[in-house]
């Protein structure tokens, strides 16, 4: 079982090395990353994207350009599809955003001739190691779906569900996150966690330990859960939380990462294949992390 | 200007006593906030309740039942009225919770014959004191209005204009707190802030700089604005979040007592009185700094 960030790096390099495609792979931010993970021997490599200014780039990184399979491509969307069509050929296993919009890859990805669709929500799916709990905490959704009805809510659900299981956390436990723990048809966020938790026997969702509505005091804080008379194996404990809306899961990213000096990895799931999303503000210890993240899920 | 937690205490001292009112006040929680900020100088208590058990818990919590005004009152609901109606009658400043609920002392606070509305929207106001930030930051609402539409916002603004001008911060930066900075029909958030923004000009908020959507990265990081091309002096450097949605802030008041181990204060808004709502899990610190934010609020 994962117990902290630097165990991906650990597990990853137990199984045999993934191939990670970057698509336009022109961005010094991605490139980077991708660079160290590779000459860590952790992943290899395919850089989609202007072969000269990629060369450069892994120059001016000071690492070995012949050490990477590059394909020039100089047209933005053509070099999305290469990528995504990379992946759909079996040729590479984690696809990888460059200096592509998030968008715009995403679009690639969701393509329905040559894309990675199988039918599955797209959700994003961060994970989460403080200081201030005991173990890694996934959290989903900050980035991709705005206000998600029960069935997108569900398909978030499974998604996260089958990552934390690639991590080695066999039974998860997950909080259906609230402002509060009593249900009022006046806030949605704990209707639909009671229908998730009759949801709970699903096929979908057996593995887990499904609870809410939990405020995240009572998700996360056994004393808080305790204070609150909440007795249920997730209080307290959560491997994961389910964010009612998009703002909710921004926010608490956010925090986690500019006010709690959290570290985060994070990835696109719900495709044939995990996305890599990385943006310039990210730190060099999320980006790699991210990378390894997404190895994991094909493992 | 107030420039931490501690500051509080300097500023209430300065001012004339005020006079806090605590309403079913057997509750050792509340009433331990109560008697040391009493027996600190920074304020006058008047509790109302049974008096029997008010004197016990007095008695264990080691200081002198003489001190104290104590009003008795067994019944409850008959406890709450007469707490009010001395704030009402002007013989107290500041309302505070003991045992009773959140939701019956708000119901006195709004009843219409001896209640303290005076027709604005009662908003929850917190102030959050971090290592990881280089100002005090205040953020509305995190428990009371649910899902504000743009005129609930609107108010809930001007509660908290009114409240930053006390603690002397004269021109707040206000940002208005989504998932993103752009602005998408999709996202309420989003569209509510460019109407909050096209406010701006109101009487309410002339005396403050705000700027919206922004997600919270660029709100309270300088660097990760800079990085998003975004220059706006709230941006980096804003004094207050008005959150889109209840979960939204509740999230993020948790996970910064929780899991960002920041200092906070709060207090609800919007009634003749400022009204201070403690609860259980609340730390010794913020209850005694949640009075003090209460008395400064009627300086």
């Amino acid at each position: 079982m994962i117990g902290s960030l630097n165990d991906l790096q650990k597990k990853v390099s137990v199984h045999s090395k993934k191939r990670v495609v970057l698509a336009e792979a022109q961005d010094v931010y991605a490139l980077e990353a991708v660079c160290e993970a590779a000459s860590l021997g952790l992943i290899e490599a395919v850089l989609v994207g202007e072969s000269l200014k990629i060369k450069d780039l892994i120059e001016s990184l000071n690492y070995d350009v012949s050490d990477y399979e590059i394909i020039d491509e100089s047209d933005l969307s053509r070099a999305v599809e290469i990528a995504v069509r990379i992946i759909r050929q079996g040729q590479g296993e984690v696809l990888m955003k460059g200096s592509c919009s998030t968008a715009t890859l995403l679009k690639g990805v969701l393509n329905k001739e040559w894309g990675l669709r199988q039918g599955d929500l797209l959700s994003h799916f961060a994970l989460f190691e403080t200081s201030n709990y005991h173990k890694l905490l996934g959290v989903s959704d900050v980035a991709i779906n705005i206000a998600p009805g029960l069935d997108q809510k569900a398909s978030i659900l499974a998604n996260a569900v089958g990552m934390l299981s690639k991590l080695g956390i066999e039974e998860p436990k997950i909080a259906l996150i609230a402002a509060v723990e009593t249900v009022s048809d006046q806030m949605q966020a704990t209707t639909d966690a009671v229908k998730l938790m009759e949801m709970g026997m699903d096929q979908r969702f057996r593995t887990c330990l499904i609870k809410g509505p939990l405020a995240l005091d009572t998700a996360i804080s056994a004393k808080s859960a305790q204070h609150k008379g909440i007795q249920d194996p997730v209080a307290g404990d959560a491997d994961f939380l389910l964010m009612p809306n998009i703002e909710t899961g921004n926010v608490f990213y956010k925090t986690m990462t500019y006010l709690a000096q959290s570290r985060v990895a994070s990835v696109v799931l719900g495709a044939s294949a995990p996305v890599v999303l990385t943006s310039r503000s990210d730190s060099h210890d999320t980006k790699l992390n991210s990378i390894l993240l997404g190895c994991l899920d094909q493992a």
